[in-house]
């Protein structure tokens, strides 16, 4: 295992004090540095967003508080769901009297654990309403899109929401903006190599030398094949023809899309796979809005990738330009 | 070697054409692909900064051309400098009136060809000023440090003088703004695993399972020493002992911190690095006014990272915290 690490089982608090040393202006600990808020607050009267889930795949989910974007976030260990007190403890800190929405990624400990912490937040007079991206969509079929793993995607939900809430939308409008945001995007990936989770010291699984997976999950779930490695172009059309059939994505439609990077993989690759992505869309008569190429979603030291698309209307391309900040993501409201 | 790319040679051209199609609001060829100028170009009588190298650095070199950064880039191969043809090319479409800096890593190649487009340049009667960066202090020893390869302390040397250029101000304060950022910025790093050029298609050298070597330059240039693995905190004080005495730094100082990753190390790590950075500044009472954590200069897929440190003025503190903004990198004016 080579990492710049100190004691493996320290992880991710090291991870979460070098943050807080980093970006002393950002975020506040709600009674632990596993529950963090937002330091300037949620304002009085706008929905508060909360989210959480396991570490290792920074931007997400601590990377998203910010300005248009979440409030606040419940820090598991690595690849594990935070418990539901980290939450209720989020939840309690980005409550400004208008409620809160729960938004994480569709997985059976969170799942949980979000439910839980709703329940007791209720009981304290908090109204909270549940969203889940389940984006993946190597991990169920179409019809059972809302049964599917939460990956990348979850980026166009918090951005979505997070840009309703600043605009001073109720609890229903920003759930549903944050509905909107999960039922119209569409992930597949590929992982060329494994990750190493710190307190276990080797990849989690193993592959050839000549070997990728696509749809393998950012836990490393299993995807839909094993396959000899494609040259981008392959990929992408393999990506590309999954992802479109799925929604289905159709003809004058206009999206936005996110290619992203595991972890290890280097940006410029995320670019050639994206110059291959986008004469396919403009082959089907999709139109591009706004690209994001980079690391938003990873998975520790995995190699790989993923395609996100998101399926724009008025509403949510406003949403989308609208400016956005946190030490992870910055987008000012002009130009792409 | 596990890559998404297609054809080896075709590394450096497609991974721009990718960049072209995401961003089409961003850069201009003047001539070709691998001489870029800003799009929104340059206000008339402002001075132009020019910049270029090797590829497989990003966001170096191409990625720092943006609003209060660099107005054009000239890219190479794979860690292979670009032509003076190249440099001359985005040295005339930076050119409104105000005189040209280039500004770009020392590295022979780069140096030579910067040169001679700079004469070239003269010729046609546009004035060039040269600015190199300098901040690896594993290169040379602190009386020579105007002889030290360039590495991702250049960060400081394009937001420093881009936010200079901004402010109007003309071709000699520019340059020794930029001169300051160099003089006054000092980089020491550390590689885990070495990197895979695409069209070599093997790792350019080899490390056993336990090492590291402190000072590795950015193409795999012989470091200071090789050492077993060492604890993040260890580390740390390696990387922070040497750099603070270099300068050297001292008690009541200010600084800005980049701690940079070389491509496959994950953002935590960064941070859990930053984490024993943060108190080994402060215990010598040197105060940090902004970090910068994350991606700035790489080396295609190599394991490690990078810690540089600027020590600021009045001047250098103000045009630091400016805005600035490229597909690569922002920073809204406000906050940290």
């Amino acid at each position: 295992m080579k990492k710049i690490i100190n004691d493996p089982a320290r992880f991710v608090d090291d991870t979460i004090e070098g943050i807080l040393l980093a970006h002393p202006d950002w975020l506040s600990p709600a009674g632990n540095n596993r529950s963090l808020i937002r330091k300037s607050g949620v304002p009085k009267g706008q929905v508060g967003i909360a989210t959480g889930g396991g570490s290792g795949h920074l931007p997400v989910f601590l990377g998203y508080v910010g300005e248009g974007l979440a409030h606040g976030v419940a820090v598991g260990n690595a690849f594990a769901s935070p418990s539901a007190r980290q939450m209720l403890a989020v939840t309690r800190g980005v409550n400004a009297g208008a409620g809160v929405l729960h938004l994480f990624g569709n997985y059976q400990g969170d799942s949980l654990h979000f439910e839980m912490a709703a329940e007791m937040a209720e009981s304290d007079g908090i109204r909270v309403v549940a969203v889940k991206a389940s984006d993946d969509i190597a991990s169920a079929p179409p019809a059972e899109w809302q049964s599917r793993r939460g990956v990348a995607g979850i980026f166009f939900a918090y951005k979505l929401a997070g840009a309703r809430a600043a605009e001073g939308a109720d609890l229903d409008a920003v759930a549903e903006t944050a509905h909107y945001a999960v039922a119209n995007t569409r992930t597949l990936g590929v992982a060329l190599d494994a990750c190493t989770l710190p307190e276990i010291g080797h990849p989690n699984f193993s592959f050839a030398d000549d070997e990728m997976e696509i749809g393998m999950g950012i836990h490393g779930e299993p995807g839909l094949e094993r396959r000899t490695l494609m040259r981008a172009e392959d990929l992408a059309a393999t990506l590309v023809d999954r992802i479109l059939a799925d929604l289905p994505f159709a003809n004058g439609d206009e999206v936005a899309v996110l290619v992203n990077g595991l972890g290890s993989t280097p940006v410029e690759e995320l670019y050639i796979l994206y110059r291959s992505v986008a004469p396919l869309l403009a082959e089907r008569g999709i139109a591009v809005h706004r690209t994001y190429i980079g690391e938003y979603a990873t998975s520790l030291d995995m190699v790989g990738a993923s395609v996100s698309v998101l399926k724009l209307d008025a509403d949510s391309r406003r949403l989308l330009d609208a400016p956005a900040r946190s030490p992870f993501f910055q987008q000012s409201g002009a130009g792409r």
